[in-house]
Formats: structure tokens, C-alpha cells, sequence
């Protein structure tokens, strides 16, 4: 990239390294910057730092947080009782925006992956088992619906109904609006195991 | 998004305004900024900074750089007597890749519209006007070949000219690859236009 001067091509090479960012993507995104007035750029700069160095996760559900505990954690209204786990902070996000839910979270960071190595130790369970230790009416098992959901979904499960707390696991079937002819074989077949009465 | 923390929503909110970037993509740069060591998190923060604050036009073909001539003006090793016309860095950048270009460049930024009301005032015609006064051997208009992009390459067409300076405007036809039966009329018919003979 030697036709863009220094500080140019080194725009481009960290934009490039984010998720998603293809080096055309990365290009577009640079000019954009660099035609931006100039505190904009000094906002959008000092929100990516500010962000990351306040970060840290709420001493309840471990959501990632800037303060000591999460909004969620904190508002009396919620339901205390009924925990809702889910894999990271973007799928409690997805909850949260059907504004339907109303007991809490707990954000694991993570699933259980033999192949990927990763065990219960790993993602935050033991903080899940801590504050089981207070009263509890259900736990909501809202993991993804993937190998390493389900793996997860299992083992949380076995871990807490000895306790005779109440756990149960989100639906899987075909989504809203799905037309059954371009599902996969797997998510029919959990439809058709998960079917209700009428 | 009251179910983030502020400095995290505020962190989505600043990556969602710019382009190409929807609110799940934010979220999901967001919470990758958020995982990122600091350290590198930093580097990105400074290098949008740093480009925004250091970034000047070449005094010559005023392409975006951060010193006063950029990188490709300063080398003595081009045909400075051959000036490609484009309407910004990137398209710049697009010929650079080819690896084959050796003149120089004269970035334009923007090219004439009458229907956004952009004149020949608003982009950088005047500036490639006093370059030809030294002695120039040709210039390649490399402008877009959209309706604005071809309208400017006809007025500098019409203003070089009668100065006695050879003026070509790079071919329009069907790309390399191209498969006749997806390619819009208009390509097609000029790509008949242009034909050469065999």
C-alpha cells in the first residue's frame, strides 16, 4: 500500500483487522474517516478507547458493564428469581430487545467445546452455582442452539436440578415466519420433537 | 439499547454512523473492541486520530497524504509528463494496483453535477489547469463512467485541447470475465463503440 502515505495505509490496516472488515471495506471506511470533521473523529476515537478501558463485567451476571454492576442487575423492577443464561452480552442484548423478558441474566462468555477446548471451568459457571446458593425459581437455559449450546445446556442442566431448582431450555424450532422448505433437516426434526397441542 | 452500559452503547452508537456499518455490525465491533487487548485497542483509537489530524492534499496532484508531496509525486522514477485524471484517492489507489500505471496522478475530488450543484469550482480543476502550464505529454481521463463522471471528463476534454495537449479517456466496455448476457445495454452498446480492430 505504499501509494497511500504512512499514516493512510496504517488507518486501513487497523480498520482491516476487525471482524467483518475486508480491505475494501477498510479503504471506504478510512476516507470516510479522513473527510469527517475533525471532532467527530476525536468522538469516534475516544468512545473506542473510553469503552475498552472502562469496561469490566457486572458483579452479578458477569455482562460486560462500565460499572460495578449492570443496569439490568440493578433495576428493582426485574424479577430477581428467574436467571436467564445466555453465551455473551450481545445475545442478552437480543432478549432485551423483545422487551418481554423481565427476570435477570447470567452471561457465561462462552460455551463448553471439547474441540475447541474449552471446559466448564472456562466460562463463568461457577459464578452461575455461587448465586444459585440464594433463593431461585427457574433458570432459563437460552445457550445457542448449536453443538456447543446444547453441550452447555446439558451440563448446566445436570449441575443444578439435583439442587431442586427449576431449569428449563428456550424453544427450538422453525422461526417466525420461516418457510419449511428452506429449513434444515435438524431444526424440522427439533419442530416436529417440540410440537404443542392446539 | 438501555440494557448496555453507557460507554457501551455510546461505543455502538459512534460505529453505526459510519458507513456500511448497521446496528448489528456495530454491536458486533463493539463487543470485538471490547475483547481486544488494550493495547491494540489503542493503536486502533490513535491510528483514526492520527490520520484524521495529519492528513493534507499533495501540493501537487492533491491526493490525500500526510506529508506535503505524496509518496508517488516525490518518485522521480514516474513520467511525471503523463497525468491520469481521477475523482478521488481511491480510484488513485485502483490503478496503483495494477502495478502497471507509471505516470502520475491528479485527484479531482468530486467530478461535476449539475444535479448536486457541483461545479467545475468544486473540484480541484483549477489546480490540474496550473500543472499544465509546465510541459505535459498526456493526460488520461480516468474519471468514473457514470453520468457525472463522464460530463467532467468532456469539460476538461473541451478545456485542454485547445491548448494543444493530447487528452485521452480510458475505454468503457464489457470488464475482463464479463459474461455478455449480464452486462446493462448501455456497456454493451459501448463496448461496440469501442471496438478495435483484430
Amino acid at each position: 500500500m505504499d501509494y497511500y502515505s504512512r499514516q493512510i495505509s496504517n488507518l486501513i490496516e487497523e480498520l482491516s483487522s476487525l471482524p467483518g472488515i475486508g480491505s475494501k471495506s477498510a479503504q471506504r471506511l478510512a476516507f470516510h474517516i479522513l473527510n469527517m470533521p475533525l471532532e467527530h473523529v476525536e468522538k469516534l476515537s475516544s468512545a473506542i478507547l473510553n469503552a475498552r478501558q472502562k469496561v469490566k463485567y457486572c458483579k452479578t451476571c458477569y455482562t460486560l458493564t462500565d460499572e460495578e454492576y449492570c443496569p439490568i442487575c440493578r433495576n428493582s423492577d426485574r424479577d430477581h428469581k428467574t436467571i436467564m443464561v445466555v453465551e455473551d452480552t450481545r445475545d442478552l442484548a437480543a432478549y432485551e430487545k423483545t422487551n418481554k423478558y423481565e427476570g435477570v441474566y447470567h452471561v457465561l462468555h462462552g460455551a463448553i467445546s471439547p474441540m475447541l477446548g474449552i471446559g466448564p471451568n472456562d466460562i463463568r459457571l461457577k459464578e452461575l452455582m455461587q448465586r444459585l446458593q440464594e433463593e431461585v425459581g427457574e433458570v432459563i437455559i437460552a445457550t445457542n442452539s448449536s453443538l456447543e449450546g446444547e453441550t452447555t445446556a446439558m451440563y448446566i442442566s445436570k449441575l443444578i436440578k439435583p439442587a431442586g431448582i427449576k431449569v428449563t431450555r428456550i424453544a427450538s424450532g422453525v422461526p417466525v415466519g420461516g418457510d419449511l422448505e428452506y429449513i434444515d433437516e435438524m431444526t424440522l426434526l427439533r419442530a416436529l420433537e417440540g410440537r404443542t397441542e392446539l
